[in-house]
């Protein structure tokens, strides 16, 4: 079952997120990422990637693509905060943009 | 070469647009409209669809996606406000949207 992060799990989940630039988000308990490319195919090629996990997964990114750059807000719904799968999908997708 | 609408452009070419449900973006000279499918695949294959003629015309749209909904903001850049091609790519986006 989806929850909340709990205080542990913002620690250990979270903290590595913000040394790879993950940040809260600015009055939510969501985190936030610009990725930037060399150019829309990039940008629009990572996004592509993305959203096959994000299917699979079960979990949507909130996002916005202005040509080569992809500003990433993750969010769970259901619980109206941050749950582990937002930490999950932060991870892919750090992982999809190398 | 690209150059702002003119006034006669504006007429012909924006007002069927606003018929279709674009409007004026707020405090910009761009056009905005929002998209909404039945989940999120049909948000992400549409955003698909108009990359590849944003691609292929190289003028891309400014957009965000939250789960099925896509909204999108156009505008050229080099003349900082509306051209034809904004009014070419939202015509397109409407007929991909169908």
């Amino acid at each position: 079952m989806t929850e909340l992060l709990s205080d542990t799990g913002r620690k250990t989940m979270l903290e590595p997120l913000f040394k790879a630039g993950w940040a809260m988000a600015e009055g939510r308990d969501a985190i936030t990422k610009t990725f930037d490319f060399d150019d829309f195919t990039g940008a629009f090629a990572f996004m592509t990637r993305c959203a096959l996990w994000a299917e699979k997964w079960g979990h949507h990114p909130e996002w916005n693509n202005v040509y080569n750059r992809v500003q990433v807000t993750l969010s769970t719904h259901d619980v109206g905060g941050l749950s582990a799968q937002d930490a999950k999908l932060a991870r892919k997708m750090d992982q999809l943009a190398e």
